[in-house]
């Protein structure tokens, strides 16, 4: 079975709205990242068989936290080196964290559950 | 300037992991429900003028809230007249809401930002 598992800082304080924003940029980016097209007008996006199987079944998402940006780094460097697909959202400061750019938040997969638990199986949800 | 808005049921008391997981899920369906590739290993996405722009840019994502089934049904049928692309996600009830199906949230856009307030405006962010 695959699934995406969306990783979010706790020690952030973000309001609700604010992480959904953060989990849905992230789950997103790592299809969007895959994109092949050169017409600006179509993405051409390359699915892996887990990822046939997630879109074409219940496309779950488990969503866990961590307590620092070290521990969602080291969540991104483990999938990098498991060749998870994954996706880091670094959000500008525009409008939260007094302007400073910020790592918020980590998605892995769509990917197989057994490999993704390597990364993340350890992760309360949120 | 285009921005996508995802309405999220707040008399639902999910938790905040849930949240994020439904808005990632409309966030995404919204796009994925345009795919017109044959092949099931490559997703053909057609984008709008909006969605490049949006695409290219810097992926506005707000959460709002509404307190009830019915105005979460309302934005989608405001949105559908308005011709807005826009995903209704339904949970299965198989992990929460006792077994029973249940409407948790909207996305609609991305689309130009006076459009999506026409539905959207008077709603409080999450």
């Amino acid at each position: 079975m695959a699934k995406q598992v969306i990783v979010v800082r706790k020690d952030l304080k973000m309001r609700k709205g604010k992480i959904a924003a953060q989990a849905a940029h992230a789950s997103m980016k790592v299809f969007f990242d895959r994109n092949t097209g050169e017409d600006r007008f179509e993405m051409r996006i390359p699915l892996d068989p887990y990822m046939v199987g997630w879109v074409e079944g219940d496309f779950t998402k488990v969503v866990v936290y961590v307590e620092s940006e070290e521990e969602l780094l080291a969540c991104y460097v483990k999938a990098n080196e498991l060749k998870l697909p994954t996706a880091l959202i670094t959000d500008s400061g525009k409008t939260e964290f007094n302007g400073v750019a910020t790592n918020t938040c980590v998605a892995i997969g769509p990917a197989a559950d057994g490999k993704i638990d390597q990364v993340t199986g350890e992760l309360k949800l949120l």
